[in-house]
Parts: structure tokens; sequence; C-alpha cells
């Protein structure tokens, strides 16, 4: 991969921010590359280069919809997990709000990525009502805590499939069971489920039935897919109204000529992250071990943030009590390392994180740091980092 | 070019719909190149690849603004020219509503793209009052209409710079110097000018200081760049709000992990529009001088849609009475011809053209064909066309 030559030149690099985002795979790059030049055609005219392309956009959301057990026209292509997640938050908001319901409530969690939080805040500075559950201290939303909360003008529930910054899996399967006994019980059509799985796909199943989700959020640029391509799942019969309006393109929930060489892109990086999954969880799962610990033999005050097995195996976030993290992301990187403290994000605007701080470990909130894995991590990466940390340690602590 | 052997192959291909879309020029393409694999870093991130890649972000910036004669910080990269509408029209239509103007106006006319014409049908269903302007016969507004129904709650002017139909070039300069005179008179911050210059780069001056606009659309889709990838030009000061919600890129007003491929593309496609931009129009001035005497001589019965001077020269929209427009687009396309006769965008909903009709041309609506040059359009070809439309004529009129 002409990345991996990238790292391998001298001084030594080792990329462990995948979470942030991830490089395009050689297999999604061949299967965009016919789409820049050779057949650019908006699939919206009626000459059969345009029919061809148009059949090109309806076979990527056939495959897209086998992945995730779904109808093709349950999958709606959009520019950007973030622009997913705001379709879905904002648009069932709209919608609810058409209906007639007065004052709509959305249950979301206080960890999710901005892309859901700041858009709960702008339903809250409109007149909706939100309420932010807190996760235990290991980083996972009790489904019981969304049973409490729900109320008769709840019209959503949005928590994250995986968290961006500790990797915890939310128990989204039971918050699903919750919401239909619910459901049962009121007759009514909501509350909906959403879960953003931008972080899901290359570790855990993304089967939509399975989780029982209305909603889900998908992002190319952190599948080894293109940036600018996100999905967003829309079950049918699902109450919800465009944001934006145009030309009518994705049955007008997401209009604007399609950006067809990313909508190929996503779905090769969604197909290969779902049939390389098992095999790499294996693998990752592994070097994550190993991580661990020579973590825990080489640099013992260090102490991991989030559950210990609800996670995804790439995700090493650890808290260094009285570590300047932002600084040690700096010392780290002058060493050949590229890590994380905070999500990407945010990292313009704040030193501390609010995820860590919402386990109740506000002394971890500047002191934590994240390492993702991903394809192209192997074991002496992980030994270079921890000596690199053990370096760093020695004089970073405040 | 690789598309150009796609059209070298028989039977002869003639690609004349560069209005819906256009492909990857081999210099765009060069450029997205390295940031697929090699610099696919998040540029929020703070170790020293995302800081190259934030620079290239940065870079990017300043060299659109150069083009378009405007500060860096008054470029926003979104994801298309939908999205660009959208935010420059619910963005200003919501900050006036937080402003505490009660219902605010929007003048735009009645043969904009859907893109501008949806965004304000919805902008009217949430209690904002449009007037929709039409154009005269040759398909030009009239500045001095603006002025008759200016009004104290007008916010907003939404004229598109060049119509992607018929190719008409709109007063744009005018209608901001009415717009002048007015806030000298009103001492007010409204009403803003806002313009959809999709089509105009290629062929027309795209200097936001001299148009004197306070917002202007630009689309990558339409000039040789990659789909996916939109400007929106805000000027300082422009009172607008963000219609998502998320990490805070592009200054908060559309915020998503930057498309950094996409971003660079859209750079060098409209840096390289502007500089072929006078010998290109040149050539494609004479194309469409010998396509025009060609129709007059071998299709008398045909007649120029809009202005026959005030309009882009790729651009021959024609009328041939009684003719079964789609029908003609269909069997044109047997013979080898790719064109249009209504907005791709739509045409999987209307057979008839709204901006055909707004001429005053009833007749004409469904009876129009749209032919759009480009770069890899030649004499040969247009002679084809002709020849092709002949034949058809011979067995298409109703």
């Amino acid at each position: 991969m002409i990345f991996s030559r990238f790292f391998k030149s001298k001084p030594k690099r080792v990329f462990l921010d995948y979470a942030s985002t991830t490089p395009i795979s050689n297999k999604v790059r061949r299967a965009m590359d016919p789409y820049f030049q050779k057949y650019f055609f908006n699939p919206g005219a009626l000459y059969k280069e345009a029919v061809e392309v148009r059949k090109v956009l309806d076979d990527s959301r056939a495959k897209v919809s086998k992945v995730l057990n779904i109808q093709p026209a349950e999958v709606f292509f959009t520019g950007s997990g973030t622009e997913s997640n705001n379709i879905a938050i904002q648009g069932v908001y709209n919608e609810a709000l058409k209906k007639g319901i007065s004052k709509p409530h959305v249950i979301t969690s206080c960890f999710e990525h901005p892309a859901v939080l700041e858009v709960c805040k702008h339903i809250e500075r409109n007149g909706g009502e939100v309420t932010y559950l807190n996760p235990d201290t290991k980083g996972i939303i009790s489904p019981e805590n969304i049973q409490e909360v729900l109320k008769e003008n709840t019209i959503l529930i949005s928590i994250m499939y995986v968290n961006n910054e500790i990797g915890t899996i939310q128990p989204i399967k039971d918050i699903s069971r919750i919401v239909k006994k619910w459901k049962e019980k009121t007759k009514g059509i909501y509350p909906y489920v959403h879960t953003d799985a931008s972080q899901a796909p290359n570790y855990i199943s993304v089967h939509v039935q399975a989780l029982g989700v209305d909603l889900m959020t998908l992002d190319g640029s952190k599948i080894y897919g293109p940036k600018g391509v996100g999905v967003l799942v829309v079950k049918k019969r699902t109450a919800i109204s465009a944001i934006t309006f145009g030309g009518g393109q994705e049955q007008g929930l997401r209009p604007a000529t399609e950006n067809i060489a990313g909508i190929v892109g996503f779905t090769v990086a969604l197909v290969d992250a779902v049939s390389l999954r098992d095999k790499e969880y294996e693998r990752i799962y592994e070097l994550s071990q190993f991580f661990l610990n020579e973590i825990k033999n080489k640099i013992p005050q260090a102490e991991l943030n989030g559950h210990r097995e609800k996670r995804i195996p790439n995700n090493i976030n650890i808290c260094i009590k009285k570590l300047d993290a932002e600084f040690a992301v700096l010392k780290l990187d002058a060493l050949g390392v590229a890590c994380a403290h905070v999500t990407s994000c945010k990292s313009g605007e704040e030193n501390s994180s609010y995820v860590i701080e919402s386990l109740g470990k506000k002394e971890c909130a500047s002191s934590s740091l994240r390492f993702t894995l991903g394809r192209h991590v192997n074991k002496k990466d992980i030994e270079y980092v921890v000596s690199a940390l053990k370096k760093v340690l020695a004089s970073s602590v405040k």
C-alpha cells in the first residue's frame, strides 16, 4: 500500500489513530477508479451511459442493503456520517413536529460524538426536549436507564453503537427490545431507535434487523472507504422529513447529483469490512491483548478507560494520572507515534475529553491517550509504541 | 483521456450533456491521487501528518479564495452545489428568524434549479414568504422587477448566475447594485444576494467582489472536478446559521471530517476552469456558432430558446414545435448522441420543462432539446449531431 511505504520511511512512523480516519484500501481505490473519468455520467439522464451509471448506483444500494440485511430502498447515500446523523435526528424531529407533537423528546447519551450531541443541542434550542443519559463508569449506557426516561412525547432514542473515544459497545439490541415493548403498550409509532454505527463495521455485526434499530449511520471514512460519503439507514414506514431540498435524489431525503465514485467506494469498503471482520477481529484482538500486557508490565500506573470486554478490540484508551495528554501526544508524535487524546473533531477547541469525564473520571479527562489499531499495525509497531510511551512518561507527568 | 477512448469506441458516441455533469480532468485526478492513501489523515488531529493535511486544506481554501477574489475565511467547502444552496438559503432564513424578523421574505426566480426552488418551497411551508419572479421571453430576470418586489422584510435574493437549461446569464451585478442602493436607504443588513453560479466558472467570471454578491454556490461536478464537493462563498459579516451540526469543521457551518481528496480536486478544477476560460470560451463559441448555423440551414423549424447573446456559449437549447423531446432524446441516444430535454435532476419525474414554460413558450416545454458542449467536443461531433437530429426529426414530430 502506498501509505505503508510512507510509514516505512525513516524515521519510523506508527499510525495508531484509525478511529479518526482510515486510508482507502487498494480494493476500494480500484473500484472507484472507472467512475472519475470513464463512467462519470449523471444517473438522472436518459442516454445509455447514464442508464448504466444508474444501474451501478442501484447495484451499490443492493449490495449495501444485503450486508445490512435490509431492503435496498432503506439505504440512503449521504455526504458523511455527520450528515447521516443530522438527517436522522433533525428529520425525525421535524416530522414529529409536523404530526403535531408539541415538544418532541429525544433520548441520547452525554458521550455521543459531536455529530449527535450538537444536533441534540440544536433541537433543544428550537424547543425540543432532550435527555442526556450518563454511561456507567465502564462506559456503557444502561437499557434500564432508557426505560426510566421514556415518556409519551419521546420520539427518538439515539445511542451510538460504539463509542469513538473509548471503543465501548452499547447494548443496542437491548435498547431496541425495551423500546419495542414500550411501543406494544402505547400502540404508537414512536419512539424510533437510531444508532451511529460509524465505528462498528470493522469489528462487530451491523445487521440492522438483529439490532432492531429504525435508523443507522455509517461513515465511509472509518472503514477504509472514501471520505465524503456516508449512509443513513431508514427503515420503511419511519416518519422522517428531508432537511435539504433539491433534485429529488435518494428518494428526496438527500438530494444532490450522486457521487458515484464515492458510493461505489463506500460499497466496496463496507462489503470488505464485513467479509474481513472475523479474521481482523482476531488479529487485532491478539495485538490489543499484547499491547495491554506490555502496558501492564511496563507502565503499571496506566489504567484502561472503558469496559475491558465490551469494547471493539482496536481501541486502547488509557488514563495515566497527572499526564498532560495533549503534550504527550505531541511528544509521541516526535518519537514517531500518531495517536489521539480527544476526538480529532474537537481537538482544535478542547484539551479535555467529555467522554472520559462522563465515566466519572474527571482526573483522567485530560490525562488519557487513545490508541486505535487498524489493518496495517503489527506486533513490532506495538512494541515500538510502548517503548516510546515509556520515554514520554519519563518527561511528561505533571 | 480515458473517457475519450470510451467515446472513440464504435459505434460513435457524442456527449453533449456537459451541463448535467463533467468528467474529472486528468489534472484534477492526478492532484487528488495522493490524498486517498498516502495523505489520508484527519486534519483535526495533532500529529505531523495531520498537520500537513491541515496545511493542504488551508492552501486549497487560499487558492479558491484567490480565484474568487475574496478572503480564505469566506470559502466554505460543502458536499455539493445542492448543499451549498441549502445552507445559503435556509441558513440566512433561520438566522433572520432568530433576529426576530417575523415573516422573512425571499426573492427568487421561477426558473431556478430545483436545489434553489425546492428550498424556497420549504421556506414557504415553514411560514416564510417567497416571491418567484418570471424571466422575460429571452430568459433574463430584470433587475427592475427585483426593485419592485423589495420589501422591508426581504432578507435574501437568490438568482442563478447562469440558467442550467437554457444557459442565459443573469444580470447579477445590476441586481447587487440595486440591492446596495436599497440598503443605503434602509441602513439595514438585509437583503443579501445569493447566486447559484454552478454553471458559470467554465465560461464567465466568478469574481465575487465584481458581482457584488454576499453568497455564491459552486459545484465541483460541473467544472471537471469531483462529484460530492461544492463550495459556498459567505462574505464576512453575513448573518447565517448552520443547518447541520457536529465537529465544528468549516467554522461550524458545514461540519464533517474534511474530504481532502475532494477539496483538492475541486480546487484544481476551479483554478483550471478559470485559467482555461478565455481560450475555451472562444473555441466553444465558434463551435456553437457553427452548430447554430447548421441548425438554421438544415433544421429551419428549430428555434433557439433564451437570449442569443446573453448566454454561455456551450448551451444550445432549441425548440422544435410538436417534437416529443423525450422520445427524441432516446432516438438520439440510439444514434450515438447524449443530450437532454429537461434537467437530469428531475427527469425521473417530469417530461416537461418548467424553465422553457417560464419563458412563456408553453408549446416548447416538452419540445425542446438541450445540447451542452464541453472540452472534448469538436466540429466533427457537431456535424454528426446535426445529421442525427435530422434523422430523428424525420420520424419524431408529433
